[in-house]
């Protein structure tokens, strides 16, 4: 069952590390599930996991290695060496785990602990799925299977699978290939057991023929979409002349997933690194910054637009009251209609979307939301018996100033879509701060005309 | 496969169907993964989409209709008779499915379709999954399950698992309960299927007792982290009694994280119902209305606090050029700090935090952050040779608004959360609103110190 430990839990494990009561320690964990322990682990200081980690037998250990926070992970992976990184934690983990860990590791120490794998098979699955560039499935999959050839009988197919299944913690599908390896179909578990099919079927008479695969090179993001879409809990992945490599299990494209939705809400928050609160203030600044600087070039921008229009300021000082309004109004519709693009994008709903037609949708989202934005704030102006050119100048410039935003917002992360740059990019300050200079540039325009007219 | 129209392809399918030529849909569609035929139907008009629906046949058309989106489904639903629903959709779907289905019918029609339904079992899981709230397991979970009893041998087990089987599509767990159907165990397909037990073996006896599970009103976000946590493809769901009631499936999982994902984007982007790219534009401006007129609200306030301040810019016109600036940072500081709360209220990898320790932690980034920003606007301006009491007023409000609004960031999700509203609220427009007041506040108040000192 899960378990959380209180604070004075968490203090009395530190005393028990502290005065070497390791006995304690292993009770406190016995019988915990290896996430369990390594959330327990994260709460504690480098030396004080070490020690906890040194206590656990192998196999649980390197089990728990995975589930620790990457940081700390990678503190740990330090402290270990070679030796005991390839035959304490490589042996006993998948090989999509191995290469993981192998790829956090210093150059000169990747090649030692590689050389220092003993399984030769072993060593030539990870040194192949370190070859793959990350970001596709290729870098993603696991090369444990359970695979069949379509001319075996079920007989030996059974004995073949018994034998494969040893190496595989979970089996959730039998992959049917032939006689070159290349991927042909699936045999369900559930059919396997129970149908009632003689032993001596051939495969190639019960297999399922239809089976959804991925290539070495798809982008991660076709890998979740597609296992979300035709709801699979097991993708296999083939190479370019359909040999199968490979398999991507469901909890890796959550934890995909699951990065990818933390990303885009940290872009859009103006967060520029993968950071979370128990971060350092140092990382948690350098990933703060660069955005909080552009918003402040923005700033800089627009004291210059205001300085031009610093004869309009004199001759109503008033229009200074209407200034942050404007912008921070054209800063809010142009970020709607960007998360708007850019769900629609991340999502696939808005398929090849043509830029015409959706500009036009969006222009009429924008004159609705403009129209009463526009009436509101002429109402509210009326009542507070502000002078009739300030009234029409703060009503038109936001009606203008919603639907150049919008346009703004719309536009951008398509553009950046196009141009292979992260739409979600578009969402963060950098809209806001266009917005801020194209809506203070809109409204002193538009002061200049109306006054010029009503005064 | 995978599979998407053209543009031409689509409207030679629109021609087909104005032209009743049947055959030629049904060739178009044959074969495909109903996700795929519910992508196509997706892209017709109402009247078009019936016309495609009512020719699959009932059991591929009721998957076809799980798979439409929202809007569709529920107007294609409306044009099916009560008898058309209960027995050629709910009866070929599972009950999670159904229960949803039926969630989105007008009451009457609701009551109407239940009665229709002939299997009494079926009726009445479905009526039981309709009690539940949303937002808890027991409204996620599916009926459908295979279980077996610890005092039964393996050949019995495996005959009724035959029969129980045959009702459900994807068995990835059979699940082991006692005589009053607690739950006490899983039976792995694996374990079932390599290892050569004895038919006469009680299954009390190769059932693995550890297993995960949530109680029908667990949260959903409860069993996302569970089941991401654990890395199990299947949970579940037992009543307050531990009685096994219900499993819920990775894929139901999926989509909640991504419907969470999405909501909390959306909050962020100031858009406060789940609207996308293709809704009307009224769906989407009253989606995205009520944040612009708080941000409209927030503007007025900000004009009334300028104004209390008129005597000021007469006094340095220049200092209207910075408002905008200031307004920015505060709210792009604020917007940053309430994004790492949320995220990690939302991981749980915050714990149960303590108010004070993370506000300690925000403030060291914070000053940080406000000591490069501060100094770097000191910089320009005294590079601008703007005048001194300008230079230092800006410089000191910036720095002072950095940790005021780092300050409402941490703490406003903070409150949110104890008070049990959702905090990702706080990364809205809400925050930056409040900023662009204070942050005015503070610039008038340092500005109205500064001038009086240094002119």
């Amino acid at each position: 069952m899960s378990v959380e430990l209180t604070r004075p839990q968490l203090d009395a494990l530190r005393a028990d590390v502290a005065q070497g009561r390791d006995s304690a320690i292993q009770a406190l964990l016995a019988d915990l599930h290896p996430a369990d322990i390594g959330a327990i682990i994260d709460n504690l200081h480098l030396e004080e996991a070490v020690y906890v980690y040194r206590l656990l037998d192998s196999e649980l250990a390197a089990e728990v290695l995975l589930e620790l926070h990457e940081d700390l992970r990678e503190d740990l992976l330090n402290s270990l060496t070679s030796r005991e990184i390839a035959e304490d934690v490589l042996e006993h983990i998948d090989t999509d785990d191995a290469a993981d860990v192998i790829a956090d590791l210093s150059e000169d120490k990747k090649r030692e602990v590689i050389a220092l794998l003993d399984d030769p098979e072993h060593r030539e699955d990870i040194e192949e799925l370190l070859t793959y560039a990350e970001g596709t499935a290729g870098a993603l999959m696991a090369k444990e299977l359970v695979s069949v050839r379509t001319d075996w009988t079920v007989a030996r197919a059974i004995v073949e699978m018994r034998r494969q299944a040893q190496e595989v913690d979970h089996v959730y599908t039998i992959y049917v290939v032939d006689k070159d390896e290349r991927l042909c179909g699936i045999l369900p578990l559930k059919e396997l057991l129970f149908s009632a099919e003689s032993t001596r079927t051939l495969i190639k008479h019960i297999a399922e023929e239809e089976v959804f695969s991925v290539t070495t090179d798809s982008d991660v993001e076709e890998v979740v979409n597609r296992m979300r879409k035709y709801d699979v809990v097991v993708l296999p992945v083939v190479d370019k002349n359909g040999i199968l490599v490979g398999r991507i299990t469901f909890d890796d494209v959550m934890d995909v997933m699951s990065d990818e939705a933390s990303e885009d809400y940290q872009l859009a928050s103006g967060i520029s690194e993968d950071v979370d609160a128990t971060d350092s203030p140092i990382v948690q600044v350098r990933a703060r910054l660069p955005w909080l600087l552009i918003g402040l070039a923005g700033g800089i921008i627009t004291s210059r637009i205001i300085a031009q229009y610093e004869g309009q300021l004199r001759i109503d000082p008033t229009m200074a009251f209407f200034m942050p309004l404007i912008a921070a109004t054209a800063g809010n519709v142009g970020v709607q209609s960007s998360a708007i693009v850019v769900q629609g994008l991340a999502s696939g709903s808005m398929g090849n979307v043509k830029l015409a037609p959706r500009m036009w949708k969006e222009l009429r989202v924008a004159l609705l939301t403009a129209l009463v934005c526009g009436a509101a704030i002429f109402a509210i102006n009326f009542a507070l018996e502000q002078t009739q050119a300030l009234t029409y100048t703060v009503s038109i410039a936001l009606f203008t100033v919603i639907l150049t935003a919008a346009m703004f917002g719309t536009v951008i992360p398509l553009l950046l879509d196009r141009l292979k740059v992260d739409p979600a990019l578009a969402t963060g300050p950098f809209v806001t701060t266009l917005n801020d200079i194209f809506g203070l540039l809109t409204y002193f325009t538009v002061g200049h005309l109306m006054y010029g007219i009503l005064t």
